[in-house]
């Protein structure tokens, strides 16, 4: 097949036709729909001259040499092909497309660059069947050992490092990191926003400032069970009524020590008895806090701590606070945000500074070489939802910018 | 045994050690320990000279006739002998031992009143075990056929009837009501308070007004599930939140539509997909609200629903509004408060009109006959808790009002 053929939206179409469900896409990674996605991106591939193979954490590999033998290092593009369950077809994918687009053009107008191109269509990025994110690039990063693999778990009880295997994959591969420092020479995903920023004003790209700190904190309010009848509202210690207080007070938490971008989500919540007729002795809320930088979500965390110690304070429940988990600000490179911006600008391109709250492979990368990413809209903002959607206008618009930063790329 | 020996504290002791838990009592309905209790309340009230037998529900009758042979139907005094799981030994418990300790004291002091006197140990009344309660009471004013004893089930699924006949007790003998206008002069329950009213005030009685009218509720919020870190706060749609808004809104709800003794309680609570970094697409609460009256609970319920309706439009997120269950007011007889108030000025004994937001047998009791309640302290309101206490000297002056209100009693 000639160059200059691709179809995003083919791309696109075809590889959501791999999938569980049929309200919305659902490929969990390692599955046998997983692998006739990879067979399928495999051909698109190499129909379109790259030297295609699979590592043995299941990410798919496109290699473009490039002309300057002395250019050993590749400039990597890409994103996830797998999904949560009944997702839309954009997330990742979207990203894959994008990129195989702009290569696609790149070699039907005939050019050869100095350095090589390699498009990754990574694995296991979601976390959603495997409890843990961004699996295929941890191991293609030496961020999540071989060993690591075996216990990453599925609903099954199958091990990710096992389903590498049975997919005839050999994961012990990995145990040299593939990418690192001097094997990456940077890594630039095309994602869809995931919200509704860009779409509302009407801008159809966007810059990512930085990926969010988050952590994961687990607060606690023990009161006292009473009767429901029985007890006078002035007589209760209700740790519910306290949990609600604080979901309430999250707008002024944000507000007084959260910048503009933070976000905090209270997703998970237990009551206890959890009878309509007794009062709850225990409550315990997991929440999910998101702020700009490393300074930035403790300022916020901090002051999360302290609003728990008010409600304390004011309500006689008693309270704990722990961290479950966190993870770091990701700042994207200055200087690849520049050359988009510039691509932008020569393609007349609207685009704006974005901050990204979600976690992307993006930030995997970042650990080991300059980093980018790019936002298009998503329509009304759906996310993980069948409902998601970005026009094609807005994705083809995003792969030529690409194309203009191929041409443009200061390869260091 | 001579009578005047009787003693509260033993009585009271002694059926707390038929108990499955040792952190507090449990006694569930119709078990090896209800029969052992059914045992050992027999023996005491024939000790004391009644004529005693248990009918086909598990509730044990301890009679005593009269001297006037056209006072047929008996005052009746009591409350019931079944526990939650690690209840404290006083609730309901402490009305059977204060009945009998009037009337042993009665027959010690010689004296043969011209009508009879039932003291009832009641069976089922928790609805615990059995999610039903007043089971007793109710079986025996024909609120409750034989046949719907048999839908009503334990947690081992075992209905109430089998279990009945498995104790080797008859059912279907309660298929013509035992109690009715005309077979049952009065009822009079003392229990303790549960709460900690009379305990905060330092007044050892409480003269029931009435019991709560109830309503059961359940109220859904659906929202938007979507992504904890890509979704900015202001592009969120959050089920979960406005459920918090709807607990936080409670003591303005209270103050606005019910009076000063309602109460509403957030008990139960549901999140979907209840996950720290998910926004719940979904929550419900089922919520109990009580007020003293008919007109007052549909005013506080209607109260509800319009600040359901407000939070909807405010957020944008759907409700739904469902009354599950509900339960009349009940009206404690006037006459009846009247004599008990007049026994607490005899002897001297500080006493307070008292509304119970808890349903008792009395409730049920009242929908045949003149009915009247009498709350002795809690001591720091613990109910449903092993930390349940009432000092001796309160159920004592409780005992003692009973007797003084046997003297004059105007039987009708």
């Amino acid at each position: 097949m000639p160059n200059g053929l691709f179809s995003i939206e083919r791309f696109i179409d075809d590889l959501a036709r791999f999938s569980e469900t049929t309200d919305g896409v659902t490929r969990f990674p390692l599955t046998e729909l997983a692998a006739k996605a990879r067979d399928y991106i495999t051909q698109v591939m190499e129909q379109m001259g790259l030297s295609v193979w699979t590592d043995g954490a299941g990410n798919v590999h496109g290699y473009l040499a490039g002309s300057d033998p002395s250019c050993t290092a590749p400039l990597v593009l890409g994103s996830h092909f797998d999904s949560v369950r009944n997702a839309g077809k954009y997330d990742g994918v979207a990203g894959i497309a994008c990129a195989l687009d702009a290569l696609d053009k790149l070699l039907a107008q005939g050019t050869l660059l100095p350095f090589p191109i390699e498009i990754l269509a990574l694995e296991g990025e979601e976390g959603c069947e495997f409890k843990s994110p961004l699996i295929g690039s941890k191991a293609l990063t030496g961020q999540l050992s071989p060993e690591a693999l075996k216990h990453i778990v599925n609903s099954a009880g199958q091990n990710y490092y096992q389903q590498c295997q049975a997919a005839h994959l050999d994961p012990d591969a990995l145990q040299t990191p593939y990418y690192h420092s001097e094997s990456m020479a940077g890594f630039i995903e095309l994602h869809i926003e995931q919200a509704a920023t860009l779409d509302r004003q009407g801008i159809p790209l966007g810059i990512v400032t930085a990926i969010s700190a988050l952590q994961r904190i687990r607060i606690e309010f023990h009161g006292q069970a009473n009767h429901a009848g029985a007890t006078p509202m002035n007589q209760r210690a209700d740790a519910l009524v306290t949990a609600a207080q604080f979901i309430h007070q999250v707008p002024t938490m944000l507000t007084e020590y959260g910048s503009a971008a933070a976000t905090i989500t209270c997703g998970h919540i237990e009551c206890s008895p959890n009878r309509a007729n007794v009062i709850p002795g225990f409550a315990a809320l997991e929440i999910d806090i998101r702020d700009t930088s490393q300074a930035a979500i403790e300022r916020l965390s901090a002051g999360v701590k302290e609003t728990v110690k008010q409600l304390e304070h004011a309500s006689g429940i008693t309270t704990s606070f722990t961290i479950m988990g966190m993870g770091d600000a990701v700042t994207m490179d200055e200087s690849l945000r520049e050359q988009l911006r510039q691509s932008c600008r020569r393609l007349d391109i609207a685009h704006m500074d974005i901050h990204s709250g979600a976690g992307h492979d993006a930030g995997v990368f970042a650990q080991v070489a300059p980093t980018a990413m790019l936002f298009v809209p998503s329509i009304d903002g759906y996310s993980h939802n069948p409902k998601e959607f970005t026009p094609l206008h807005f994705l083809e618009q995003g792969a030529s910018v690409l194309l203009d930063f191929f041409y443009h790329y200061q390869y260091q």
